[in-house]
């Protein structure tokens, strides 16, 4: 236990960089949906995925080359990463033989499981055993501190939401690239697992302590350049009855000059909590103002980002049209992707 | 290092029953500052504390009787209550002979200091081998969910402020008799430490995962008679850059029915920020009921609590009128005291 106690302290390293390339580890998993970690990383971090590594019954793949431990190390590869989603989140005891081959080839290990690595039997010993480390991502860092409230040099953008999980991570990894192919310098940063595990730095947010949330949303945005951009991936909302803690302190700490709202104009009621409805746009865009201005007095909505991913093509369009209208401002659509985020750039630019 | 921690674990019982009556520990004080928990558990819960036990140079005294550990276990006692603070938060290594006196005499050990009992050198062995535990106020139970935001039965009241520490369990405390003096069932709910040691119950909600305070808010206060009231401590301002999250949390979480506002008229800037100015009262009432009707669309707020500490009596009177002409709300003022509280009760009762 004191061995695993020890890596667990020392891995919590989440605001500091992950060691990569990465081998993706596909487990022995059937359903796409427990793939995203690993369909995540192909999309966003490509560069920084060498291969993937899957148990026989696996039925899903990222479509990148089948390697052994052995062979990730040989090509570049610093850490294999878990990229797919177990029922209930554990760890389970059949992908042991193969996280020890890892560690043995000279592969750390990279989870954002709710389950800890250290906690799995005899992966601390091994580990040390190989002098290797363990990472888990959903580890906030140790030394945090409670937000100044002091106003930081560079821009800052974050992603809001109507509702938990409707496309924040999505919006904020697109509108970086967007920013990008402008030429304009923006790094993404990132709240949550996944973002984390594809960006290769960041806090996860929701499990850091209350007190500490504003403090380490500063860390995570320290200043910049004057015309450098933070593209901050949300978290839950305001107006959601279990996150909006996590979204307030988000929010404080990034003290964002620009914000996104991110909406799916097919759901009803809020995650979790389906008798509570969801907020309207114009509801959220309101009540970030207002609480924003604490940290920011300048924040202002630059626009909507719509997962028409529920809709057909013509249904999508009239979404948008219609919430364009309603609010007055651009809408871009991830899911149909194209040049749709470069109006909000824009906007962030005027 | 294992027993440390499983005595941790053990002792992560905030939102249970602390064990009492207690014997209050002065250690070496010499201000009154430093000896607010031991002063105010004497005002709020002299009841529960048989006397108090202080090392050689203490200059300050509850009034309460002097008693040894063995003493204080003849009179009643069941636990020792680290009642005053020490610089910097650490438990100085001059206090380990009493503590470990009082532990051997048969008392546990309670303490809502920023250091944990079990991390003095050989506490943990020894609260073993009297067969005592180490009760560490500010470590939240572990076992905490995310908010449901469902509706509970019974009445609540939350006390929320336009900045920190300016009144916000006193306040609570001072409502929680005023109702008990009415001959309305109420229950003070604690959500910091000297609350929680007053109470013998509570949650330190700032010490919780962001995720799950307002799961923790929701436990701390469940439901219950139709016409019982809680009286639920507020914690930081929704208008604090470090601390909203909390706020906003516990708010949710809460679902108050009413609520008071604190304040102090003579605060200029925001604590630990003074460079971010202190919200007016009205704007801390629009604020807390448009994000508390996420969880209860009744939520009102009764009127308004002035700390005039700093004020003498004649200016006391006068921001007293000028607060109630402001806000057309009752003011009462908690240093005065008196009946100030009946009106406030009167329109939680309306």
């Amino acid at each position: 236990m004191d061995a695993a106690v020890l890596v667990r302290a020392d891995t919590a390293v989440a605001s500091t960089q992950l060691p990569s390339p990465y081998l993706l580890f596909m487990g022995d998993v059937v359903e796409p949906g427990f793939a995203k970690t690993a369909l995540g990383l192909r999309d966003w971090a490509g560069e920084r995925c060498v291969g993937e590594l899957a148990l026989p019954g696996a039925r899903v793949s990222t479509g990148l080359p089948a390697m052994t431990p052995a062979a990730a190390v040989a090509a570049g590869a610093r850490a294999m990463v878990i990229g797919v989603a177990s029922p209930g989140g554990a760890i389970p005891a059949s992908w042991l033989p193969a996280l020890q081959e890892a560690l043995a080839a000279g592969l750390d290990l990279i989870s954002g499981m709710h389950s800890r690595l250290g906690d799995m039997p005899g992966l601390a010993a091994a580990a040390e055993r190989h002098g290797r480390r363990l990472h888990d991502v959903r580890t906030p860092p140790a030394d945090l501190s409670v937000g100044s409230g002091l106003k930081r040099a560079g821009k800052r953008l974050l992603t809001v939401g109507t509702d938990c999980a409707l496309g924040k991570k999505y919006t904020a990894l697109a509108l970086a690239r967007a920013f990008a192919a402008r030429g304009v310098d923006a790094t993404f940063r990132a709240t949550g697992q996944t973002g984390i595990l594809i960006a290769g730095a960041g806090v996860p947010i929701d499990a850091v302590v209350a007190d500490f949330v504003a403090g380490a949303a500063e860390r995570l945005s320290p200043a910049a350049a004057p015309d450098h951009w933070d593209v901050i991936e949300g978290q839950g909302s305001l107006f959601h009855p279990s996150y909006a803690a996590v979204s307030l302190g988000l929010l404080h700490g990034s003290q964002p000059d620009v914000f996104v709202v991110c909406h799916d104009p097919t759901r009803i009621g809020m995650l979790g909590v389906e008798a509570t409805a969801l907020p309207s746009i114009a509801a959220v865009i309101a009540q970030t103002v207002a609480l924003g201005r604490v940290t920011n007095p300048a924040i202002r909505c630059v626009g909507v980002s719509l997962n028409t991913g529920a809709l057909d093509a013509a249904a999508a369009s009239a979404a948008i049209a219609a919430t364009a209208a309603e609010t007055g401002l651009p809408v871009a659509d991830p899911i149909r992707g194209g040049t749709a985020f470069d109006a909000l750039v824009e906007a962030c630019l005027a």
